[in-house]
């Protein structure tokens, strides 16, 4: 049942690849949301981006006692055992909403980050798809030199408010079926 | 009189550097507010965070045909001519403080970067130093392996709000003679 559940995530996914990006190739991996559990956070100190909100979870952990948090907002894909890909999807209420008009729900991705060993293969492709194949718009803070892999992704670039954005990118993206 | 400013301009950069950090050394560099014009923006493409900010101050020097804008968030050192480190400096009001108890206006820190040849030598240190010495309390977001850094120049963590801080790394500075 597991493996029947696995290959046919793999095959929604090359589905999106293939249509959406115009790519080919069948993508391999698939994209798990992560429990925040003391093997996961032991996991996360791999990624240049581990902070506070990682140590914070860790103090959570030690206070509630609990072995999974499973309202985790990561995402990740495990390659032999070993999380090699990473990020967060942050659900952000309509009336918080700075960048679209009007104004929606929208997920906020973070962290995007992919382990220098696993660079060049698609994994970072691969987990903006999943995020983009759960319906909702989504806004992104395009960093260095990420720009051109954001607009191949169908994201684009808002219109610069120093008094909104104080030196962020912004990039948005809106469901296929909206536009 | 140029020099004679200068000169006490590294003097006092020596002084704070010297007995707030507790490093030696003299410091032999200029922090200059940087006027946006496109002699800077041209410099501006060397570093990793170029972005939309700069994108939107290039469409404004067009559009006023203004040859500088000196009202820039914009700091840096220059060497040989060469801007080679800069930061960004934001005002915000005490009305959009969720940082600081009491709310209070404060500096944002943004797009601290050295370039990569002009590491190892204080420069990032002399940046952020020149920003305390404005006199406003300072947050920063900060990322990937800088924690250290901050936390050596005086900065501390604040406790994470996973609502508010969304992956966000918010290390707080308050002037030295409010503590």
């Amino acid at each position: 049942m597991y493996d029947k559940q696995r290959e046919y995530t793999k095959f929604c996914f090359a589905f999106v690849y293939n249509n959406e990006e115009g790519k080919g190739g069948e993508l391999m991996f698939d994209v798990v949301r992560l429990q925040i559990n003391y093997h996961t956070l032991e996991q996360f100190k791999r990624f240049t981006e581990n902070g506070l909100e990682e140590l914070s979870m860790l103090d959570e952990l030690h206070e509630n006692m609990v072995e999974n948090q499973v309202d985790s907002p990561f995402y990740g894909i495990y390659e032999d055992g070993t999380l090699v890909a990473r990020m967060s999807l942050y659900p952000i209420n309509a009336k918080y909403d700075r960048y679209f008009d009007p104004p929606r729900d929208y997920l906020e991705l973070w962290k995007l980050e992919v382990l220098p060993g696993s660079k060049g293969r698609g994994l970072g492709t691969q987990l903006v798809t999943y995020a983009k194949s759960l319906g909702h718009a989504i806004k992104v803070n395009v960093r260095g030199q990420s720009h051109p892999f954001f607009l191949q992704l169908g994201f684009t670039p808002v219109k610069y408010d120093a008094q909104r954005d104080r030196g962020e990118n912004p990039y948005v993206w809106i469901p296929n079926d909206e536009r």
